[in-house]
């Protein structure tokens, strides 16, 4: 079934604490659909200035991405991030942005996609989603992102995006925010009365949780002895996710929990490497052996 | 099967964000017994001053805990502590301490507790958990806790007692310290290779995991829409898991988990109150029903 993402592409220079990557691909885009493509095709609608690496669109081209939605806009620059990571790798710093092509008008999604099913809209302002949103009528399911700056400034129409699409994914401190509640549960309560059928909280390390009609699932992250650079795995997991659900679309708390399953798996292979170069070097046999054991290792029985 | 907690019993003031609590029974062997009482009986070995109201006796005798090890020190004061947790629950400050009866020496161990099989030292100075653990030589499992101000000022007597326990429960912030690792997975193997069968780490409402002979499992904590008081939960728990794993004491990845979910239930209900006023309301078929919640919640099928 069609899936579709409309996002970032931006080219990341990423500090943690023991090592560096200069200028290498980055966005919210790139990683989920990285992440989705192991489930589903994926249709990708994004914007990168000339400056954007013919290199960097090899690496694209490496996982099953339709890039009849990726503009090169003449003249513009590619969105560029410059972030550093605590000791911890919990927390980080952005240290650099230049917003460049994603400050400017929002690229064209191509006729062709118009029939896509499901629709996933990465981190961006809200009306800016709205406005994507509109241009798939037949969407069976439409799930966002979104971030703290939105949450802050842009209530309002963040607000009526909520009370048009299915599910939104966002992080702890960005749950707590919007819903104004510590507790994480009653958060996600809160700000699932507030419209989408269902709200995934992600927790980093921590793992994540749904509620969906009233019900509760939480699944840990997969244990990871290193993490390299944990950029992305917020959007790796949400691209397994809804990569998994485009496979079988009907709602239900054990299929979304079966889906969040396997974008822990895919996060955790991201967060072994910058960029994309665990996900370059997987395949769908991996993913499975490791969802296996992630299963196993939740199995409670004496 | 005969499992012993050697630890402190305190009177504990608590401020939470919304409320407080002024002088409730508290202490880690309490919250740790009446946690394991609903599954095994309980010996407990504490001292407490003749400040100590006959109400919380009381309180104690409602549980499956025999008292013959509860020494009243004439002349002595209660340990007493004031916690006050911050806007989330997550972190606390202690306010006020006095050690009282904690800075005096051990209560004594009743001769015809030495035949426990299963012991659990609640945090104290390691020295005295080690001096405690020879009074236990027919042990087939002991367990003990610590803190930071150990791991910090005395690590050589830690670092005796690990080789002599089969296994360590701390939290995630002590692993840390412990391990000289952010990485919470490498810290507890660092941790199991100084002398312990199995390390626990609890991550408080992120969940707990464990490692055990190189391999690992991960629970999330039971989901809380409401938490009246963290106070005495990581004791809660780790009662619980001692309390099951005492009916049935072979070790094993599978075990350990099994024991760890049951551990997770008890510290779910013990936070939606202070003190111990949940855990007085509850019966072990309180705690099944949720814990077949909790292994529903956590079995990933399609």
């Amino acid at each position: 079934m069609s899936l579709i993402v409309t996002g970032s592409i931006g080219i990341d220079s990423v500090e943690t604490p023991t090592r560096t990557a200069e200028q290498v691909l980055g966005g919210s885009a790139i990683y989920f659909a990285a992440g989705a493509s192991f489930f589903t095709p994926v249709r990708l609608v994004a914007a990168v200035g000339d400056d954007f690496p013919e290199s960097f669109l090899n690496t694209i081209k490496h996982f099953s991405v339709d890039l009849a939605g990726l503009e090169h806009r003449p003249g513009s620059k590619t969105f560029r991030w410059r972030g550093r990571y605590h000791e911890n790798m919990n927390r980080r710093d952005t240290i650099e942005v230049e917003l460049n092509v994603l400050g400017e008008a929002q690229p064209p999604v191509p006729s062709a996609y118009r029939d896509s099913k499901f629709v996933f809209l990465a981190n961006t302002h809200p009306a800016a989603q709205l406005e994507l949103l509109d241009q798939f009528p037949d969407r069976e399911l439409a799930v966002a992102d979104t971030m703290d700056l939105w949450i802050e400034t842009e209530r309002d129409a963040l607000t009526t995006l909520l009370a048009q699409i299915d599910g939104l994914v966002l992080n702890n401190d960005e749950a707590e925010q919007l819903a104004g509640d510590a507790n994480l549960i009653r958060a996600a309560e809160t700000i699932a009365s507030m419209g989408p059928k269902f709200v995934v909280v992600k927790k980093g390390e921590h793992g994540a949780f749904i509620v969906y009609q009233g019900e509760k699932a939480v699944l840990p992250a997969y244990p990871a002895r290193e993490v390299v650079d944990p950029t992305g795995a917020g959007d790796a997991f949400a691209g397994g996710m809804m990569g998994q659900l485009a496979t079988s679309p009907k709602l239900s708390l054990d299929r979304l929990r079966w889906a969040m399953a396997y974008g822990t798996i895919v996060a955790s292979f991201n967060i072994e490497s910058f960029s994309l170069d665990r996900m370059l070097q997987i395949t769908r046999t991996d993913i499975n052996r490791r969802f296996e054991a992630f299963r196993s290792m939740l199995q409670i029985a004496d």
